[in-house]
């Protein structure tokens, strides 16, 4: 472990079968509970009802209609419902959306300004409302880290943000059963490429978190197919979820150089186009392997080795299968791999290019990718 | 994942070169606080210096020797102390022993009774001294996890014992160059055995927990020889140190069946004799595996695929080969893994085999390991 670090994670993680009803139990007495919902799926999958009777003779107030990609416009809807109602903690239940969109609503609630300024810069955050979540969609890692990724329509704009960690969280597997393949897909894809950017920079800064890294990755590479065949196996959607969960909540993060290149790459995508953000992803990323292959090489050969035993060939021939079997993985769970796919091309690779350059934007391990760097990693992914 | 698990794990790491120094930061304001310390070997080190300079200004007492496996009547003087002194927060300096003693304390000083009953049943534990820990030892994991393990020396017994985490843990590598070689050598073992008490039990009931717990103890494997060669190599001994808090912090125990038959024979062989508590696992794990060959096979078959890349010949051919690989790798370290090696025989497994009759201890997985079994591990272990 070369470098320091920091690190804590105080997230109560409540897993399992019919969990949903131990927020009675963890919810603390006598709060004023804002419970925050998306666009209603979890009317049809029992979890609105399961939370509700877990809600009986609390004092609360539900919103309704945070966004896959979470708006600042919607999200000022539930501040000023929650500074009206004077909420003390709030309830996220839904996807990592639903969750993001918490983080900004508890930040923004004693905030007296515009919640759009937190975005911009967490470092204005002060006091935050208490939050806790039922997690229902397997992808973002949201219930158990501080980040939340905010968009603003008005703009065309899509930024990170840290706040702060829900107090509790509760991943009940079951409820995945219902969400449809292409969700499930995103998922995985989101979750691979979390672990690959907190991997895939340099080597031999922690070969303990490697091993973690890659065990997250092999296991979703085992459980794919098994997903593929029926998505109503517990075993096979509780490690799933599990995984999604481990991916980002910092524990194969610790003194590693990190990488989201990619994911701020993907957020201008979906940005502009409103592409979902796993399948953006598993675009992206092939792109940034291909272009930056040279500045990667000592760990895509590790990748490759250790993830998907490629060790016969030339270097170049192993990295040059490295990223094949990556695509191969992706279009195996049924994702677009090419940008051409999503009906996305030159016009969108400029308007982001002059956008990173307009911005001065550096990103990656090396601080590297500009403009133009990004604009030769988007024609790679053409 | 098959069964349903909460976890939470709250302690603030923090890891790295020259970092006691933030304790001055990390300590709350207006404690006033017991320092607890072990035989005085960190003041040979600079330990003791850089605390007493980041402590400068603060309020506190120090408390000097607890001893390795840390016994009651040591505890009890440090205790009235406590209680006399109104101390309000602990800070423990030193290995597992001073962290484990310092929970007993933390728990005992708001406690009107003998310390003895806490450790007894921990069921009686109140309120809690805040405490946090300066590790100086890799090994026990006690830095990151709420157990510890207290020795009566009266008694001559060993029990273990849950109370509550560090709220924050400085675990600065350099300060193991020091330590001497049977001492790292122990912490490695310590380390892999709690590893393999959480994972050589049943198959497939997380394959996430499984790589991790692989990944933990791949990396020991590869670190020994370094450690081994150059014991004041930064990369490697932080590397260790990462290995041994993550190795009994909860990150690969989530909803997984849990053995420690090996742990809890080991502390009655350290209770009658004194042994160190690495070095006895070190002998009594061969053992156990020997004996539970049939019961762990699955497991002892991915284990020596995965860790020890052993896949040929028989399913049993490859069981031996595996006990042989780990016994080999503790031998690779310095380590005795025969009971005669530290003078132990016949009399020693008649004393535990009839304490374990007599309380009616049934330990491991299955809780299959009364008295009868575990004379038959001991057996194995001459």
């Amino acid at each position: 472990m070369k470098n320091n670090f920091e690190f804590q994670n105080p997230t109560k993680l409540i897993f399992g079968k019919w969990t949903i009803a131990q927020l009675a139990q963890e919810l603390p007495e006598n709060e004023k509970i804002l419970v925050t919902y998306g666009g209603g799926s979890v009317r049809q999958n029992g979890v609105y009802e399961q939370v509700c009777q877990a809600l009986k003779g609390r004092n609360y107030v539900e919103f309704w209609g945070i966004e896959p990609n979470p708006t600042v416009e919607t999200l000022r809807k539930a501040i000023a419902l929650g500074k009206q109602e004077k909420v003390t903690y709030i309830l996220a239940v839904g996807g990592g959306s639903v969750i993001d969109g918490t983080k900004l609503i508890s930040s923004a609630i004693p905030y007296n300004g515009d919640a759009w300024e937190l975005v911009l810069n967490s470092s204005k955050i002060g006091k935050m409302i208490p939050f806790a979540s039922v997690l229902t969609i397997p992808a973002t890692g949201s219930e158990m880290n501080s980040g939340a990724v905010i968009s603003n329509a008005e703009k065309q704009e899509k930024f990170a943000f840290f706040s702060s960690y829900p107090k509790f969280s509760i991943l009940d597997p079951t409820v995945t059963f219902s969400l449809p393949k292409f969700q499930i897909a995103c998922g995985i894809a989101d979750t691979f490429i979390h672990v690959l950017e907190q991997y895939l920079t340099v080597i031999e800064e922690s070969p303990l978190m490697d091993r973690w890294a890659e065990g997250i990755m092999q296991t979703l590479i085992e459980l794919a197919p098994k997903i593929n065949a029926d998505k109503t196996n517990y075993d096979v959607m509780s490690e799933f979820m599990l995984c999604a969960t481990m991916a980002l909540n910092g524990f194969t993060a610790m003194g590693v150089t990190q990488d989201w290149a990619t994911h701020l790459i993907g957020h201008e995508i979906t940005a502009l186009h409103g592409t979902t953000h796993g399948q953006t992803l598993a675009i992206v990323i092939l792109g940034t392997m291909k272009q930056l292959r040279e500045q990667k090489k000592a760990k895509l050969l590790q990748f490759g080795e250790r993830v998907f035993t490629i060790v016969e060939g030339t270097e170049e021939q192993r990295i040059d299968r490295t990223i094949e079997a990556t695509e191969q993985f992706f279009r195996s769970i049924g994702l677009a791999t090419k940008l051409k796919e999503l009906n996305i091309g030159n016009e969108t690779i400029l308007k982001i290019k002059e956008r990173f350059l307009f911005r001065g934007t550096r990103l990656g391990e090396c601080g590297n990718v500009d403009g133009y760097i990004t604009e030769e990693i988007l024609k790679k992914c053409l």
